[in-house]
């Protein structure tokens, strides 16, 4: 078995490279840590998930890699031809990003959908958010959105990518389930419009409390403004209803993956009512 | 006026001590950091809240700090003996958090409340957490305790501190607001069977989808688990229900702080049966 021990092979310094923004969008491929991560970028790379994933190569370490599940996927991955590569602890150490790591890592790539890619038939009910700031607040919200079963997700004049390894990491592979897009607020709102989405807005004085909605109507897109200045008055007046949750504090806001959270889970609790 | 513009001023080094966990229990001391924590630190020590904070020092950077607002509150707090401390912008870098930091810190202390302290005429409902690993999540619970108009915080068997600069920053100054009591599991079963709360645990298994609950019984504690590990089932025994939330993909759980996120929002919208 070919072991790779030295910090500087070139594979491993293109690894580490991928921890950059620059490094992901020069090669087109992000890091998946971790063995459960690992097996549903596996899993959707062959079951073709929305994102259309594919597993590009596989580096473990043989000395941390206790898992016979992990074993068995490697196996089977270089059966089917992606190179699995070993590396030792030492160097392992060097390209994983949490400390006492479990000893595998894949790089995967992904031919992302673009909104003329969805509809309300694919898509009936999703979120946006403006100009996030957060990268693990993006993979929570993933992950919210795949536990109440809504559609995907939509990243508006965003500067963060949802392939960060601290997104990747907290959407616990709901990333590799729902498609996610970029698109300008601009784009979004003539796309909405046409295909006539309920865009439900929040804001701290958004005219109606959650607890007074009835029913939310569908195609349904749940859109939060930016961790430090929520939505624009201009990109409030797009939204055909404005929500906000009670706060009985001092606080003015929830943390953004939280506030989506409890929406979310509203939206999935109350009846709907298609059309407009 | 005398302005610090040595890195190695002694003063600086304590500053740069609080960072690290042991630097603030050697002193009892924790940072603050930013005009609207600072201010809301200053208020709760001035009315005295929960945890009797007092603010032990103040450090700003003239050249950085333009608010009007913050500008009042240094003089006040001068005025009113609190030593206030002048640094070049250059130094205010090497003990700011943040990048483009605002120019004003505050050295707080608390002295907290125990189990002892709290019983259901004064912490009616609240929050447990079980070893939490990450003060993010500790943080933005705080948060959503104040927004829902929760008691406080129980911490059990933790190892994360309220006072690290993550949860001060994520907590959004309800930190300041509401107690927050560390204590041993064991210890809190005895309190909570003592007092008659009743304990609404959490798990992917429980009995009770929120959805089905029509009311809850107070005085309550919510009860989560870790991020990794939920709750054990010797911990799941002092519950008297088991929540779950309703998962309809692939994951199986939700981010912590949203999980808690939600149940406190349920529990604030329905209504409340007081006693057994």
């Amino acid at each position: 078995m070919d072991v790779i021990t030295s910090h500087s092979n070139p594979k491993i310094k293109q690894v580490r490279a991928l921890r950059q923004r620059k490094g992901r969008l020069d090669v087109g491929l992000f890091i998946v840590e971790g063995i459960r991560p690992v097996g549903e970028l596996v899993e959707a790379a062959t079951s073709g998930a929305a994102n259309a994933f594919s597993v590009q190569s596989i580096y473990y370490a043989p000395e941390l890699l206790r898992s016979d599940f992990a074993l068995a996927l490697v196996a089977d991955q270089a059966a089917r031809g992606v190179a699995c590569q070993a590396v030792s602890a030492e160097v392992f150490s060097t390209i994983a990003e949490k400390d006492n790591p479990q000893g595998i890592l894949a790089l995967g790539s992904a031919s992302q959908p673009t909104l003329a890619d969805l509809s309300p038939a694919t898509f009936p009910w999703g979120v946006a958010l403006v100009s996030p700031q957060d990268p693990g607040n993006v993979g929570a919200i993933l992950r919210s959105i795949d536990a109440v079963g809504a559609s995907g997700l939509l990243l508006l004049d965003s500067s963060v990518d949802p392939y960060h390894p601290s997104a990747v990491r907290a959407s616990m592979g709901a990333l590799f389930w729902h498609p996610v897009v970029a698109a300008t607020f601009e784009d979004f709102a003539a796309w909405a419009r046409q295909h006539g989405y309920q865009v439900y807005g929040t804001s701290a004085h958004g005219s109606t409390e959650i607890n007074q909605v009835l029913q939310y109507r569908h195609p349904l897109i749940l859109l939060l403004g930016s961790e430090r200045q929520g939505l624009t008055s201009a990109q409030a007046e797009i939204c055909q209803g404005m929500l906000r949750l009670s706060m009985h504090g001092r606080v003015t806001s929830l943390n953004l993956a939280v506030a989506a959270g409890v929406l979310l889970y509203d939206m999935q609790a109350k009846p709907r009512a298609m059309g407009v």
